[in-house]
């Protein structure tokens, strides 16, 4: 397997935290996403959608989306489980990934921060200000979801799951833009249960080998 | 099930769309998003996250997030099958879903443009150019990856999935701010086959019953 991807992109994280719960190993293409290489005719040529990550398998066949790329690892690779047994508990790990996926990080990407302040002029600090505030936003509501839920060591239960994977990746990124992380003991409890696992640190950006300090 | 949703709210309709494919009976309680319904407290405290749509199942458990949601319906009620039976065709539906659920549409949703008016003081103009800026770079990459896919008579194959969910709000939604849908020949074919669709006439917008025309 090959993994297109950018150590800062989110979506990104979010796969190889799932590649390394299952010990799956693979090569790590970097796509440098600020210096525009996923819009380049090499890049465009393999990923449709021109966005990072892209899964290649092994037969050539790519994948697309992360949260997309993660169910298809596993249900290919089911050990250990980021996915529920039950329909019920698929549907809610499945809607905080979704929290995350759909309601926080499309607002904040660096296409939209671009249009922010390339086309609408936004200066930097307001720029800030619009990425702080949907991270905060977005994670108060994650943050009373959790609270209807049975508590565990992680998002949902005590394994880690899809909505581990999309939590942490952004965490990273809310506290890179000073996003305050108070009063979300639950959100960040998980967090912090993830990070002192080896995948999560494997796979964090820091440890990736595009990453610029 | 009571489905909590919102006529105009294209999360709404994409589930409004797998109730009516799958034949099964809801009742209809209307959140008026424009009004701000969804943030008042008879709402929230039954929305963790304050979004809409909310499925009520008959025992009490609520499920968010439109995507879940679906998922869960074609779990639980499995024909007509919305996700295909093996993990490529499942992660291809799914990637094509997200396209539209994480690509494009939190971008443009109610609560951003209010941001970008309210404290941004972007125009009207400008506004509606950010709007159709989404919707056509995301359609437009939404093409490219039909082009990748077998010739079928909707997004993939033959039979409506969760990627025709997806589409057919966002088509709606474009419309609606005069987006160019020139180009576009098979995703537009996709819509246009949805439309023929008893299913998709009735979870439109103008035949739910708290359309405002």
């Amino acid at each position: 397997m090959k993994l297109y991807n950018y150590f800062r992109s989110s979506a990104s994280f979010r796969v190889r935290i799932a590649l390394a719960l299952k010990g799956i190993a693979y090569d790590y293409v970097p796509v440098h996403l600020a210096k525009g290489e996923h819009k380049k005719s090499a890049y465009a040529d393999i990923a449709a959608d021109g966005l990072v990550p892209l899964l290649e398998l092994d037969d050539g066949t790519r994948l697309s989306q992360s949260m997309a790329i993660i169910e298809y690892l596993d249900e290919t690779h089911p050990e250990p489980a980021l996915v529920p047994g039950d329909a019920i508990g698929r549907a809610r790990v499945r809607a905080l990934a979704q929290s995350i996926a759909c309601e926080i990080h499309p607002i904040n990407n660096l296409r939209v921060l671009k249009y922010l302040a390339g086309t609408l002029k936004v200066d930097e600090e307001a720029k800030n200000t619009w990425y702080r505030h949907w991270v905060r936003t977005g994670l108060e509501a994650f943050e009373r979801q959790l609270n209807q839920l049975p508590a565990g060591r992680y998002c949902c239960g005590d394994t880690p799951t899809l909505a581990d994977c999309c939590l942490v990746p952004q965490i990273f990124n809310g506290q890179r833009f000073n996003t305050p992380m108070d009063g979300l003991p639950r959100t960040m409890a998980a967090f912090e249960a993830c990070m002192a696992l080896p995948a999560f640190q494997q796979a964090q950006p820091s440890a990736c080998p595009d990453n610029e300090p």
